[in-house]
């Protein structure tokens, strides 16, 4: 599956921590769009979508929440309460997030501007275009000969 | 001052907020750096010091916090306490961050990437290079006539 947790190097020093984000450094792509969600109600699910292009970075600044994650092959779940972790998504895995704590802050660096069009929000249509991409026709075809 | 508070728009609905950040639609430079800071302690100051070059966007995503500004020509106070409010530091502004409630996460969008040599951490030298940015010599002894 196109998911890694990667491990944020924190400066925490007498006064508190800091962690950078920096492209080519640890961000294995160019900052397009920086997005956090908040105040999210108790019992939400968000997200309920895969991306057929946008590969993004997630990180809970601030408590935890849960990601259901899913390329295809079935699902596995993700629990994000840590700000020293991330957690990279890449193109064509659907996700689902829910149980966000009350004080949950949930950051996501993309690496393209907003785009409708690159949203896959109906999961059997997403199984449909993952499928196709996992086991093409010609291969198939070849595979069953 | 070269300084701005922004409202920022939040993307509310029945599950929670969403903020979405992007260059050339509300942040005003490309994104090259991120960082936040947590588990600040109490009684802390952070920052005492300015960039020679660096822009920066500073949002206090959970909690508040107290920022100290100077651009040569006083100091004024910026709480930040929402996280729909951005504010964008330009250039040659000296600032201190200080009131860190325990909770509190700052995160900063820049448009450069970390380089030590961009800081100014000397309030006397701070004060000696904007002032002759803001008061050339020439302009002075033209003045001065």
């Amino acid at each position: 599956m196109d998911i890694k947790r990667i491990q944020l190097q924190s400066h925490g020093d007498q006064r508190g921590m800091l962690i950078a984000l920096e492209p080519e450094r640890n961000v294995p792509f160019p900052i397009r769009r920086v997005y956090y969600l908040f105040a999210t109600r108790q019992k939400v699910h968000r997200g309920r979508h895969a991306h057929r292009h946008l590969n993004q970075l997630a990180i809970s600044v601030r408590g935890s929440v849960t990601f259901l994650l899913d390329d295809g092959n079935g699902p596995t779940e993700v629990v994000l309460d840590d700000p020293s972790q991330g957690l990279l998504l890449g193109r064509m895995v659907w996700r689902e997030l829910y149980d966000f704590s009350d004080d949950c802050v949930l950051m996501v660096l993309a690496d393209q501007p907003y785009d409708p069009g690159d949203y896959i929000t109906d999961y059997d249509l997403f199984l449909k275009e993952v499928h196709a991409e996992l086991y093409p026709a010609g291969l198939v075809a070849c595979l069953d000969r």
